[in-house]
């Protein structure tokens, strides 16, 4: 007997589109087929002509991320909570790393801190330096189960910086050890010398942040850091990516057949720099700062194309207060604006799924199978989860999304679970929206509440198949 | 009960590949899943670790093709059985159209012939004009369930050329019809005067066949048809493409957003033009020619990179007494090469599959998940029959493929069954081959042995989904 | 002693800028250094800083084109007087040749109806046709000093259309000849299906002329004619390039290293399709149509790049009289829009250096050298009569213009000399402008009035150098 | 009366070859024209028939640079005198800057040195930092007539690194100060990286170098360097460039109008790394290092594009004594390969010409014309010294060089003037030679004689005017 029958939907992968019903036995899919031959089961759902999708994973995320004082809104539970009314049943954080760390001590402690999560998770080690010592740790913290390592190639000052000694070195190690290194592609002369030069023109208003790190000044990273991996050889993943500059640099290495990957995130693809004309600008600070509507419409082509090969939501989320917190103010208490004073990062993670069928699908823009790969089964085989995760298939794990495309909702503060009291969409009208979420065969959203525990989720050992890679490089 | 268990193999689509069983009822898909929960089945077939992939589907031969008394060497039916044997569960044919013809009385007359086939079949109607008179007949034939069309852009002598305002005006309706034209891309001029010009020169030997028409000759053809394409706006398959100036205009307009298709064949990627060098070169003589190791390189690229998006055989069979008996004999008995007057084609309907497994998969050039879209995925969608056809899902046709990825066959006229004595791939060794070949979920190939009928196959009912379309291109 | 002495100018080439004075003798340049070395001159002309360039040549026009009993608004005496007012102190026009006709018995005709012209000039021959009797011409009329061919790839029903056998054909025998094809580049079964669909829709209204002929239309058309090149090897010259799409495929071609030219001409550069909205728009009726200001900002790139090498005016001067007398009326005597009864053409003879050297040298879109290049060296080297023209240095013509760069001029009917009451350019204030014509050593123009004399324009015997050719190309 | 007079010489610029005759007065160009409408002269030199080109400038070498206790084979005079047996009459050299050092010292300590040439010279500040004190100091370096400067993007240990933060602050200024950076690219990591993991592996021997620092390493630092010129605006020059991904990047940068130029040398056009293999390879190691003869190919289609503008010869003329002076030797007296110890440079001053003659011009790969644009003309005009240098023409100094296109020479030491006794084209015929060069007038090389003065040569102040660059780019 079926642990659980989800009846009458879509059943969707990356390229394919089945009326299907689907058997769940053990917290594993056990079978797609037609529920009249599957027998009796525990439950059954019928989800009504819905679609059903493989769990949204989302391996870009900032939590409990110590930044002088600031910890952000959100700790692994509540963050796992949002995260599940997005459709998102696993999600990744990085380790905090400074110079002369241990990066695997660093994951041993994040282990600790992401168990209170009611999803799947796992780590990404953030390597600062390579000494001989720190390279000697990759093998380890692969056989860990975390083959994928996070690089800054900006933020000198604040000592999270990895020089381009460091990139190589790791990419090189990465190489031999079958990991995928993730950068955060900026450039830090020009960025450094830009704020100097603003601080000395005395204007840091929340425009200048955009200009203080343009278009030009991620590019050149990119093509930096590709330039070593085309040396190297290992494969690549450029995080965040914003414009249509960078991905040309991508798309020729790829055509060269390069192991390069992009990503970019909702927020680049809807969300663009007039808003730091405004006084809440501040709240929208993020790295890369956002762009223009005509990037925004390269991203689109580069994700229709193959060059964007995923998408995370590089969820950070703070309150207004920690936001505003090492700002200083004017004698009547308005605030003295001051980019460099601002942490840096959006809140994300519950409606990236919405955004992107929204934005996406409903708009013609991308198939409902593209959205799959770009929210789920692309990350599973880069990150080295799948088919585990990534795909609905006998033998994967029965994380499941139903989504109602039709569905429509005005995004605001209030129908978010993310613990702050104000939104960057707000206003913003949806059409198609998560409306139940399972993981390992448990309902965890459901008519718009949280069924899931404290502590349910698993840490995902993951381990990358080259072979899953050649598949959906462009 | 389920008709029919296929258990234990790795069950691959264009995206994933799966370990996982599939249970077979009134011959269709019923379930994937685990066989142990399936219950009892007629039959139960443990593959043991093959691969289980859909039917392949070969949408471009020619089969009862009079030309000036010479039929080919086989009928619909024997046809059927060499296809079943190379894993091919649906073919589909072209009409003989001349001037003032019913294209049709024409599809009508080939669905009767092609009735007496053991495997599923269809057909494209060949347009030689395009007067009002046949315009008006589009939507008819596709009403039929035959939206494909094709048109020849050289043979203007034999009279079945389309000229530009044929290829523009069919392309036209097509569009409104959503109907998908196919173009064999020569320009007929640079043919034609080579031709005349060897011909003085007392030289056309079989050599001269290749440089009669090169690559330009294909790639201004090629050109033309995508101008005509982006003009209009239609969808448009370009067939047997073989070089790599082709692929660049394809590529180009591709990524500017036009529906531009392409198709290759095996021999392009395995067989070069020092062939033409031998005594036998006339075997090999096809149109386009063979081309170079080089341009087949740029082939198997074009596959990767999807640019190409399908394959098909372009199988014309012809016997050796076909292939010379147009030659004219020296006194001695010694044929007198003329490469005008041999006819045209290459038999590959069988090897298609084994070719592609041994050359592109075992090779490390594609995955297997790429073989099933240029074999039968792509083409179902492309052509109008996915998800009925193309396809291992729940509600498909049962039509499988199992696969032997480690079994060795060395070809030979006597492995083959194709009712010939020669073989171009004589001698060469290939790995990964058909084992069995299931249709509508009756084995058909198993052993080695035909157990198929005569007359099982069925017409199948075309209509173009334009979504589908829009999952593969690049 | 020297004849004349032009003393204090800029003198220029196509790469330089020099002050220094020019010395003439027996209508040749003697000399360029400096008047006080230079003793006693006949005439000493002092220009005060203008600037002496080479005489301008335009190979492009229509001039006694007698079309349905329309022969234009000037005769070759007429227009020579409007060409020396704009600079041009040489010209060059095509033979009206039709099926049967002998070319070279053409252009014999042709020379005797030029040689009433008051500046130089030379032939093209027209080829509508190629049975072995006409190519068999191509080497005589080489030999008769006028290396250069005009093919059109429209125009069928008008019998002037050279088909693809004709073109191929030409081309191949020009290369062995050491001759330029030119051809006029527009796809014959796209505007003529468009001209029938129009016509059945009931709309020729002078908009619709603009889109009968899109961008594609000539950039299919351009692209075939390219290819046939690639094939033939030959030298090639695409006439009045008009758009973006058709520079992409030339500049692919000349990356590859094949001898493709283009040409553009001012209208292109200045006017656009806006025009047609307005009733007068059939005054602006050429081929191919005008386009978009986007367009014009390509063509300005690639004059920059050097994708295009030449322009010319394609002046064809009509009568308001002869741009309607095709043109039915309604009963209140309005004219009924019809724009396939206009002939096609716009003057522009005068008008060509005036326009560029203000839109392009004034505007800073290319430099004086480069305006050099493209009105006078580039022209010069390919069609032949480089450095006999095309240069000021020793041994050459002693044909100049001298420029008044500050000079301005609000264009209109009045200010030009050719022969009708409207002017396209009507209200355009242009800045720089000829002010002084030199033709072998004579002042034909001077201070507003024409000094030349009919007749005694030279027939230029040219011979092209194709080291000359590699200089220039991108 | 003029000074001197060549006559019956073929005149050329980097755009014509005119048949004239050449007056020379006061030390300047005074006329071309006819001899015979010169009158009388000082000297008449008949070159009956040979090519006159401007004198050659080379704005690359390096003399009297201390190194560790070496210094080069040659002083500035020395230098000249081989110099001008190449037909060179301007040459320049860079400052010797260390940390701390003003480079306006710097340049007068330079300028000072070079005064015992016998040709005219100037000199590009070294910039190895960039604090306040030395931005200051840039538009006096401009004011004293030496508006280029060089930055190595390599040679971290060696102290000569300019960091990332050094080019944007030197770029900057140099835009405001209308001054040109040229940088030596060079990634620093890839390159230190790999010296110390050969040196681990115990394997310095010469293949290595070229190994060491591979295409790769200098395509990376082209790209920064051009992203860093993109981002602030400036014009650059990328000095001895040796590949084609590097051109590739300087070409999409420079169609996209980025002020982007680009520098070979002849060793790169016609020497291999395959040299490494010898045991004399050390005598070829020079940065970067020599490479492949496609990417030799390459550079040439870069030259006839005009991607690449100007060529240079990055002469460091070192006797073998220096080339092996820190190497160590073994036991036996044999050197113990190691690239690291060698001192880096080639000699080629006296050689540029005459292979660029013979592999260019010759060769039928480039015009003579251009030639004189790579040699001279451009150079002049990127550097700020045309039309003083760069071109014969009223006015511009009477530095010439007469060159025999027809005069075969086999290249060895006892053939060239350099100093040492070796050379790396020994053997090599070349076809074309220059036979007489003459400086202001003065012929200070002819007959295999020098003839010119010690101290003779002249600081040439240079100023830039951008129009002129905007003549060749591409």
């Amino acid at each position: 007997m079926y642990d659980l029958i989800i009846k009458n939907g879509w059943v969707v992968s990356d390229s394919s589109t089945i009326k299907a019903d689907i058997a769940v036995k053990d917290e594993k899919i056990a079978a797609i087929g037609n529920a009249a031959d599957f027998g009796e089961a525990r439950r059954v759902i019928d989800v009504q002509g819905k679609y059903v999708l493989p769990g949204v994973i989302d391996a870009h995320m900032h939590v409990e991320a110590p930044f002088a004082g600031c910890f952000g809104a959100n700790d692994f539970y509540t963050q796992s909570i949002s995260a599940a009314f997005g459709g998102v049943t696993t999600f990744m954080d990085f380790t905090n790393t400074f110079k002369n760390d241990s990066v695997l001590e660093k994951i041993k402690v994040r282990h600790e801190e992401m168990s209170k999560s009611a999803i799947d998770y796992s780590i990404h080690g953030k390597f600062v330096e390579a000494p001989q010592r720190v390279i000697d740790e990759i093998e380890k913290i692969v056989d860990y189960g975390c083959p994928s390592f996070k690089l800054f190639m900006t933020y000198k000052k604040e000592g999270v910086m990895a020089d381009d000694e460091t990139l190589i070195k790791v990419f090189a190690r990465s190489k031999e050890c079958n990991a995928l290194p993730m950068v955060h592609a900026e450039c830090n002369a020009i960025a450094e010398l830009n704020i100097e030069k603003f601080r000395e023109e005395g204007d840091l208003s929340w425009p200048k942040f955009a200009e203080a790190k343009p278009v030009l000044c991620e590019a050149e990273a990119v093509s930096r850091a590709i330039y070593f991996t085309k040396y190297v050889g290992n494969a690549l993943l450029i995080v965040h990516t914003t414009n249509g500059e960078a991905l040309e640099i991508a798309k020729r290495a790829q055509e060269q057949g390069y192991p390069v990957y992009i990503e970019t995130c909702p927020h680049y693809l809807t969300l663009f720099q007039d808003i730091y004309e405004k006084p809440e600008g501040f709240l929208a600070i993020c790295s890369p700062p956002l762009r223009t509507p005509e990037e925004a419409e390269k991203l689109w082509k580069g994700i229709q194309e193959g060059v964007i090969s995923v998408t995370g939501s590089d969820d950070c989320t703070y309150s207004i207060h920690e936001k505003t917190m090492f700002l200083e103010k004017d004698e009547e208490g308005n605030i003295i604006p001051d980019f460099t004073k601002v942490v840096n990062g959006l809140s994300g993670i519950e409606t990236r799924l919405p955004i992107l069928l929204s934005e996406g699908v409903n708009k013609g823009r991308i198939s409902i199978n593209k959205l799959v790969a770009i929210t789920s089964t692309n990350i599973a085989k880069l990150l080295g989860c799948y088919p585990q995760k990534g795909i609905i298939a006998p033998g994967s794990d029965a994380d499941l999304v139903v989504v109602d495309l039709e569905k429509e909702v005005t995004l605001s503060a209030q129908v978010l679970h993310n613990n702050i009291d104000y939104c960057l969409f707000d206003g913003m009208k949806v059409k198609g929206y998560p409306v139940m979420t399972i993981s390992w065969g448990s309902v965890i959203v459901e008519n718009g509440e949280f069924k899931g525990k404290k502590g349910a989720g698993k840490f995902i050992r993951r381990s990358i198949n080259p072979e899953y890679l050649k598949e959906f490089s462009l």
